[in-house]
Formats: C-alpha cells, structure tokens, sequence
C-alpha cells in the first residue's frame, strides 16, 4: 500500500517541490522532461528521468501516451501531475487509473464535475456554499430577463452562455442600461458563437479573491484555511498571502466551514482551493470555482499551518487516511508570497529568458524560496516565466511586508530581468501596507506606476 | 534612541545574519573584513565595508583599535560581535561603551562576572540554580579532600586549581582509588602549575548538555526554551536541536525557570545561553557556564519559537524594552542544526579549504540554510571551518530527522569535501533516532564508524 515510486509530470518549481515532498515520503521519484528541460534542477534531483519529447508542450508535457509509456518504463506507480498541463484533464485522470498507476488527485469525474462552471455552481448550491448571484441558467425572452435582473440588483453582468475568456460580457448599471445592452450581446453572442443564449450574474465591484486550501481522503475532510489573492495582473496572482486581512474569526470560520461542506458533498479526494469573490462592503462571499490540483500559492498555507501539502495529497493518492484532524490545524503568524518571474517589469512584463548568473538566493529567518535556479542555467523560451516563489513568514502581516523586502533585496539573478523590483515597490505602498486592494486594483495601479521601477540589477 | 548603524566586527554565516537582522529593522550595516575576506557574502550585502587588516585574526578580527577607527570613520552607533572573536572579551566591551557606541551584548562587567568559573558559579548557587556538587574551592590537606570526596559521592573528578584544558584530571571511583589518586594530582599540579592546589566535582557519567536561550533587558527577563546539544567532538557541537527530547514537562519548566532566575540575578542585559550538565539516571541538572553571546546554534531556538533572537539583542543594544513577555513564547515542532564544516569526514575531519562550485543550496517546507557559499567563493584558510548551519522544523523529531536527511542530501558543493557525510550516517543510527546519547557517545562512535562514510560527490 503506498505510492512506491513517483512521475512528475510537470516542470519547473513545482517540480522540484514535488521531488522534495517524495524524497521525505522514501518515494523513488522519475522526472519526465522535454529535450529542453535536459538540464534543469528538477532533472538534477530526481532518481531517475526520461525525455518525452521536444518542445512546446504540446509534444511533450501534454503528451499523455508518452507519459504513461514512461510511467510503465520506470515502473512509477503513481503519477503527480502538478499544476497546469494535465493536472486538471479528467481525461488524463482517466487513462492514469487504468493504467493501474495512482493518480495523484481526484477521480476523473470529480475532475469533470468541478470543471464544468454550471455543474460545479450547482454542486455549490446543493451544499449550501453561496454563489454569486445570477439567472441559474439561460435566461428566455428579454422580458424575463429584465425581471430577473431586478430580482439579482444591479449592476448585473450580461454574459453569452456560449461565450468564454470573457468575450461578450456586458454591464448593466440599471434597467435603463439593460434594455439597450441585452438585445445587443444576443445578436452578438449569436453571431459570434452561433447561439444567442445568455445569463446574468451579479456584479461584485470591489471583490477580493479568497480562497479556502481543503484536503480529503473521500471520508475525512478539513480545510487548512484561507488564501488572500486580489493583487492580480491579467488575471494571473502575483502576490498572495495567508490569512487574509479582511476577515474576522467568525467570518474566516464560515468561509472555512463552507469549503469544507463543498469538498465533503462531493466526497472529495485529494488537495484542493475552493476559490470565493468576497465583497468587502457586505461581508458576503460568493463562491467561484473549485481547482481540483495544487495551487502555485500552497506554500503560504504550508507556511501558516506547518503542514506539507504535497506529501498529504500523495498519501491520500497512496490510500492512506487524512494525517490530521481539523483541530489539529492551527494557525501560526502571516505569510506573504510573490512570484519571481522572467520578465521585465520596466517594459510591461515581456518575457525575459536569459542565463542565471551570480545567483544569490535570500534566506536567514522566515524565508523559503522554491525555485529552480542555478548559476548557469539558461532559462528556455517555451514555458511560462515562473522561475520561483519567495515566501516569507513572521509573526503578524506588517512584520511579514518587512521581511520580504529584504528578502526580496537579497536575490541576485545576474543579467535575467525578473518582477523582483515590482513587489519592492508594492511592498512600499500604502494601500498594499493597509490591505486595502480588490482584484482589479493592481492594474491600474501598475499603469500609474509604469516607468518608476525597474530591475537595475539586469541593465 | 535605537541603533541606527551597525557595524558587524565578525566574519562568516554569523556576519550574514546579522545584517539581515538589521535590514529589517532599518538599520544600516558596516562590515569589517581582513583583507582575505573582501569577496565574502557579508561584505557584498552590507551597506558598507572597511577593510580592517591582514588575516591572521589577530591582525583584524581581534584588533579592538581598528575596529573602533572603522566604527568612528563610518560613524556606526552600534557593534555587534557575533560569536567568537571578541564577543565574549569584557575589555572589547568596555571600550565599546566608552567610545559612546552600542554593544550588542551585556556589560564588560557581566561578560566578566560570567567568563570566570568560579564567580559564574557563586552567582549560580546564589540565584538558587543547581551546580555540580564539588568541594567549592581549594581543598586543604588530603584527609579534609577525602572527607569532601566522600559527601560529594563517588565518582568524583580531582582536578587542579591552576590547570586548564581537561589536564590533570583524574577520576576517582572510590574512597581507595581517591588515597591513591590524590597525592599524585596534588604532585603532579605542583610540578606542572607550581601550585598543587586541588579541588573536587562529582563526575556525571552519562551527562547530556542542555543549554536555556535566555533574553533580557535589564529589566525582564524571559527564557526562549532549551537547546539539547549532547553530539559533540572534541568539545565543539556538531548537531543541536530545539526542544530537548529527555525532559518531561515539568522538568523543562524547572531548568527553563532557573536560567531565568540566574539572568535576573544577575540583571542580564541582551541574549545570553546558560549552559547545564543534565543526567539522564537522576533527571538531576548542573549549571556548568553562561555564555554572554549570540549562539551559533539560536536558530533552532528561532525556529520552533517564532523569535528573531538577532533582531532582540540589537533592539535591547538599542536601548529598546523586550518585545516578549513570557506568555508569548511557545514552543512549536522540533528543529535541527547540523554543521557544515570545510572538513574531510574520511580524514579525520582535517580542513578542507577550496572553491566552491556547482553549488546547490538545500530548500522547500521547512529549510533554512543559514551560510556563506556561493559559486566561485574561495574558503580562506585562516578562519574555522564552519560554511553554514542546516536547520530543519518539522512536527516532531522523527519528522525532523527524514527532513535533516532530505535537505543534507540536496546539498551541492562541487569539489569541496564537507562535514555533510556525517549527518547522514548519523540520521540513520538507531541511538541518534532513540534520542539515546550524551557528551561523550560521539567520538567513540566516530572511531567505530571511521571510513564507512565519506564526501563522494567531493571526490
């Protein structure tokens, strides 16, 4: 009984994080790669390692025949499969049981459940978690939907039921606004998508990203406490932290408890976030969506609650029971982490491969930095920029903000440009020191700020 | 009011530290080096450098008049000694205070009071803290020295007023072993010292060492719990960890409570260790010294506690109250250093000094690597050892123990043999596992042990 010997199916950070949780576990470990990740630290560190592919992903890190005749080539008898790539293809899930291998996540079907927007709201509904507000479905002719747009209260979000990546969505301020904008995202969603169907969703405009970390074993559910997520850029968090600022005990205890609900109506399996818009005017949060993998931003949580969450997912895919109780999940001080990425902050964040050079990494109290960065390595092209997290941790938020801007200061990456310079200055901003943001603050924010830092180490 | 530029008269992991104690607290750093130190970590991360001489460190290092010019020529209001050196030096103290600048560390007077043995001792018996019985002084002819022999009970050290450095030690097992032992002592310190003059300590056999972080402001006084320090080499520890795994309950609270009352006895000014002799057959406990410094071994005491012990002692250097009460401090999972030496493990730990390359830090959930390397640092050979301290928290021990392993082994540092070889052999020794050992189980199981490990990757 137990995963006896683990494929990552991934690259990248997450890909050393996993090797380190397996290597505690006494779990052999095999590294799948692509011909251009033949030299990095995840390669390095792994047991054993097989080449999928070349690059782009397509060939290789999304190749699940190539990866399954690895899985049977190294006799790996469970699969991680990350975050992004095929961490949250049911389809992938599938074929890795049937295969006989542990799929190092929910069943395929918990995947599909959760995956699908509608299903996923529903399974919600049912187990009592709030929703945001909205017409439950297409809504008929243009008069029920200006009843039910009342019903919601405005301002209401108009949006194609065929639509997606939010294209055709409109906003309605009142009903004035409504009758002139329904007719017109109908034809358009009908032109664009073949299908006039639309619905309605309640527009929460200052919302918070928040989100709750909970594991199952599909008896025994707990959450592991929430994650504050607004600071985002093109929808991508670059900041996060654990608590969140915003919530009092009692409503960290029903935002929590909510999770919990969800995870346990579906019977849940392995780590997952259930992810809420909460409305700082209301106090009311509406869940979102459930991510059925690990998140980038686990370790803050890891940081607060002293659990390692990657080990506890790769036990549950092993059979084994939940390690802890609910009671025994205790929160310890605040952590913060940003994303150290392979862009220019001083030309709009374009991408910046380059070779690392004189690296340094911070370090000393309260500082984890999970990377896969080497004096010499080059970074390659195909991927996303992600080059490591910086995660500090003290005993209360402002002591936090302080020690990552030295930590932050401590970080040398030679020539590469990275969004280092980025989190020095929001660390010195006022609103980010009150907490005081939602998830579109930093855009503009960035706008305004455009040209006032940059990373002078890399010029 | 407060440090507001601090000048770091140390080398080394210990130097790196404190600056990055002192950034986060705002406060400017000055390092001083001797001239094989310019292209030190410390030295590219503090604001400032001055060269203040040539190694040996008794040109530099230890050279009070250079460290002073270097303090008034960048205008610091603050030193710290870090370990070592002159940080336990009363007179280094003293001159610091007159110059009108800060010393992170108690008065000369303390630093005096508890560098001489017999004062600290007197102090100790005063404070109503446990020393090793012992006749408490000369003892005059040897019928009195049997008569004191016999109350301290057997077996009793006989060792020489004038002595030093464990010689002219004998061990008597009994009354018939001390008539013999005696009067070859007392002959053998009269012709070695010129004084024949003895005095007596009951031996404990099977004694661990146990020390008490205590910190104080002069005013309150608080202890950050203990440090089980048993595994050591020629005197010098070599793996530490935080909490003690031989103490119930109430028997730490005893020994934590009396390093307390010693630090307000004596009004204990900044971060100092009282050190104890604890006997696993009796449970009993000794005070042996205090040490009036920073530890190189406090991070554990940072890790299951949640302290910044550095930034405490330049706080309180800056005239600033404790920031703790002792409610406030709780114990949190288990923490252990181990040493990472320049030495060759296969060769009887002789100094390997080197370049070095390829290096690899240890990381992820639970890491902190606390030390001086980066790729192309030359180890200057005039210095000890020591390239930084591995510190691993996890839930429990045994937790510790898997993690002490996993991040040994991911340790790299290209051709430099290092003590990392150790640590591993001993994580798996089912002694080390039980927590089953004392002061003296390490080198006879280094003899045994000797050529069954070795630094292969620097081979």
């Amino acid at each position: 009984m137990g995963i006896t010997k683990l494929l990552i199916a991934n690259r990248g950070e997450i890909a050393v994080r996993i090797i380190r949780a397996a290597k505690e576990m006494g779990i052999r470990t095999v590294q799948v790669h692509s011909a251009a990740d033949a030299g990095s630290l995840a390669v390095e560190m792994a047991d054993e390692a097989i080449e999928i592919g070349p690059p782009p992903a397509s060939k290789s890190y999304l190749n699940i025949a190539a990866i399954l005749d690895a899985a049977r080539q190294s006799g790996a008898d469970g699969i991680h499969p990350g975050y992004g790539f095929l961490a949250e293809n049911a389809d992938f899930a599938d074929a890795v049981e049937a295969a006989g291998i542990a799929f190092v996540g929910p069943t395929g079907d918990m995947i599909r459940a959760m995956g699908d927007k509608a299903s996923a709201r529903r399974a919600a509904q049912k187990a009592g978690v709030p929703t945001v507000p909205g017409s439950d479905g297409v809504i008929g002719d243009l008069a029920e939907a200006a009843r039910s747009a009342d019903e919601i209260g405005y301002p209401v979000m108009i949006k194609a039921t065929a639509g997606g990546g939010g294209r055709g969505i409109r906003v309605a301020e009142n009903a004035r606004d409504f009758a002139n904008l329904a007719p017109q995202a109908a034809a358009e969603a009908k032109s664009a998508f073949g299908d006039g169907g639309l619905y309605l969703e309640k527009l929460i405009a200052r919302a918070r990203h928040i989100e709750v970390q909970v594991l199952g074993d599909g008896t025994n559910f707990v959450h592991c406490f929430e994650r504050e997520c607004s600071l985002q850029r093109r929808r991508q968090k670059v900041w996060e932290e654990a608590p969140s600022m915003a919530l009092t005990d009692a409503q960290r205890a029903d935002l929590c408890m909510s999770a919990v609900a969800l995870a346990q109506a579906v019977k849940y399996r392995g780590a997952g976030t259930v992810e809420y818009l909460y409305d700082d005017e209301t106090g009311a949060f509406y869940f979102i969506e459930m991510n059925t993998r690990i998140q980038v931003e686990h370790p803050v949580t890891e940081c607060v609650t002293g659990l390692d969450l990657v080990a506890e997912m790769i036990a549950i895919a092993g059979g084994k029971p939940l390690s802890v109780r609910q009671e025994d999940i205790q929160l310890r001080g605040h952590a913060i982490e940003v994303r150290i990425n392979a862009e220019d902050p001083a030309n709009n964040f374009a991408p910046f491969p380059g070779i690392v050079d004189g690296f340094r990494a911070p370090g000393g109290p309260g500082v984890r930095f999970d990377h896969m960065l080497y004096d010499g390595y080059q970074i390659p092209p195909f991927y996303d920029s992600l080059l490591g997290k910086l995660i500090v941790t003290a005993d209360d938020r402002p002591a936090a903000i302080t020690r990552l801007k030295r930590a932050v200061g401590e970080l040398r990456t030679g020539g590469l440009k990275t969004t280092a310079p980025l989190f020095l200055a929001l660390a010195e901003d006022a609103d980010v020191q009150a907490g005081n943001y939602h998830t579109k603050w930093l855009e503009p924010w960035l706008a305004e700020h455009a040209g006032t830092f940059s990373d002078e180490e890399g010029t």
